[in-house]
């Protein structure tokens, strides 16, 4: 096998302790003879896996007693098509700050079910920068207030928790959720794809405030209802049980680790070290404000961008992968979650000195 | 590890060479380096996988040129809430059949957005049967009609695909897709979760005729859009990755079988064993009119409930998996997929003789 480093902002890396258990599991889940992608979600084994699942996240992230935590299908996107719906209530405006690209399709998912007031945009400056909190327009009359504190497309991230006051504050966390410590009780819901940080593709998991649960739309079809979801512990329909059970391997690989607080130490050193290459480099350089950086996300651009097919080939040959940036915005991009190890990123300092070097 | 039978509902037992293909890509697909459920689905690498993953349906199904094929997230139950939405166009009724607790579930999902007439129903004689064509009641100013070919609860199965004129005719396929020939031109839409005769849980496919795309209502989220979602080859959003590899494992697994051709033969004499079985025995029955019996799912009741315990926990010991009954049916059920061998079919047959003779 090819030693290889991903930096696939998501579907991502995962740890390799991870796979290979889950590896070792495939035929046989501890002496039962099946595959934990055979078994009925309603039996003994796979509610073992869930409680299991809830209880990890509960603890690592601090879950207070009053959220309910959920895993649905469908990604981050149905749910910011289906927040509004869920905590409208009897409102008819929500507030967003729009910081990216996942801002935007968060505010044009809304559109369709409320007005959406734009409280601070930092689309002027291509979302380079985190608006100041001091300049926005927070309307009273709004439901909640949403935004992203980690836009993975643009690399820009909140680094303390906004306070909007009594407004429910709504996070789509899918790109940093496990990476860094945060205070649950201060948000009303926190959202994000298992993708990222988690696991891969298929689900979402959403913790969400007691108060917040039983406003849902009539119309709003039962799976993507929290209070119906909420009812039946998220198997109001077939769960994606697969998934559960990776995301559940993965938790237990992050408490192995030391929790939130030891891995976001590690993720400090990754994106400090990657910064400062780039920084000191003549042919790379990062557009965002240093202080709005994102420690999961790092875009860079060359200076001299007739070498940017022969940087991702070289890269790739050497087995650094997926560093081509996004479509949108071109140029590279190194996602840096928690599966990819110091040695990686110190790997690719190493190769990035090495190409400047040789180009 | 234990030898067991897994006559699961779904998720379901998988084919062996499937879980040992995945087991031993796990770490590495293909010298990639990466597992498949860390690939970017943007990369070359998840591509291929996809596009054989449609062309091994396509072909499998004999799929018309005229229809797309749709992998989406959220199973079956996420697609009978949107259907409607999707293809009712400027009309405002649906015709549906109802035929036992799937059907039922679906009409429910629809009502949110049209006046449904159900056509016809068995639930007088308890979904034992499936209603006479002569006594639908079908309604032409309807924008189609939907039915549940197979009923996982109730274990009834039409044999043929109903006329119903120039009505498009929408099908819920979850349990019996690729389990037997159909003609998917007689279809306006069929359906189906992935966890019964393709794989885990996590996806829909969806196989939808032309003509029935593009007729949306605005406020559907662009993710269930079904030709938003054809335009972007069902990766508007994240798509769940490696359900998708394991759909095409199983695909892949069936064409070495020889398709659905071969696999209809199996399944139909898996079928008759076990029926003839219960038919013949004292204990058992099955109370399902002998020619709406289905092949996948075959409930049965003892005629002494105080032994269901018994026969559970005894089948249990011995590797028999999952026989209870749905909680609102009671009594038992198998599940013979297409990944069920007829060995497993036969031995359920010899321990429930077994079983009779000593109790």
């Amino acid at each position: 096998m090819t030693k290889v480093y991903n930096f696939s902002a998501g579907p991502s890396m995962l740890p390799q302790a991870v796979l290979k258990q889950a590896q070792a599991e495939m035929l046989d889940w501890q002496g039962s003879g099946m595959s934990v992608m055979e078994m009925s979600h309603r039996g003994a084994e796979f509610m073992s896996i869930a409680k299991t699942l809830h209880d990890d996240l509960r603890e690592l992230m601090a879950v207070p007693d009053n959220y309910q935590i959920l895993f649905l299908q469908g990604g981050a996107t149905a749910q910011f098509s289906f927040i509004p719906a869920n905590i409208l209530g009897d409102k008819h405006k929500a507030c967003y700050i729009n910081t990216g690209a996942w801002s935007e399709k968060a505010i044009k998912g809304a559109k369709s079910y409320c007005d959406v007031v734009v409280s601070a945009t930092s689309e002027a400056n291509n979302f380079t920068s985190i608006p100041e909190r001091s300049t926005w327009n927070i309307d009273e009359q709004a439901a909640y207030l949403h935004y992203t504190p980690n836009e993975t497309i643009h690399g820009v991230e909140f680094q303390d928790i906004p306070d909007v006051g009594d407004l429910p504050l709504v996070a789509d966390m899918s790109s940093n959720i496990l990476s860094r410590h945060i205070d649950v009780s201060k948000f009303g819901l926190i959202y994000a794809g298992t993708q990222k940080n988690m696991g891969p593709a298929g689900a979402a998991v959403v913790i969400v405030r007691d108060d917040l649960i039983g406003k849902a739309q009539k119309s709003l079809p039962d799976i993507f209802n929290y209070e119906k979801q909420a009812k039946q512990e998220s198997m109001l329909n077939t769960p994606a049980t697969y998934t559960w059970y990776l995301v559940g391997l993965v938790l237990q690989w992050l408490k192995a680790q030391g929790g939130v607080a030891a891995i976001e130490q590690i993720n400090q050193r990754k994106a400090k070290s990657l910064y400062a290459a780039i920084d000191q480099s003549a042919l790379y350089s990062n557009p965002v404000a240093v202080a709005d950086r994102s420690r999961m996300n790092v875009p860079f651009i060359l200076s001299d961008d007739t070498l940017d097919k022969a940087f991702l080939s070289t890269a790739k040959e050497q087995g650094f992968l997926a560093l081509k940036g996004h479509r949108s915005v071109g140029g590279m991009r190194a996602s840096i979650y928690n599966a990819m190890p110091e040695s990686g990123v110190e790997a690719l300092i190493q190769f990035m000195a090495e190409f400047e070097r040789t180009h």
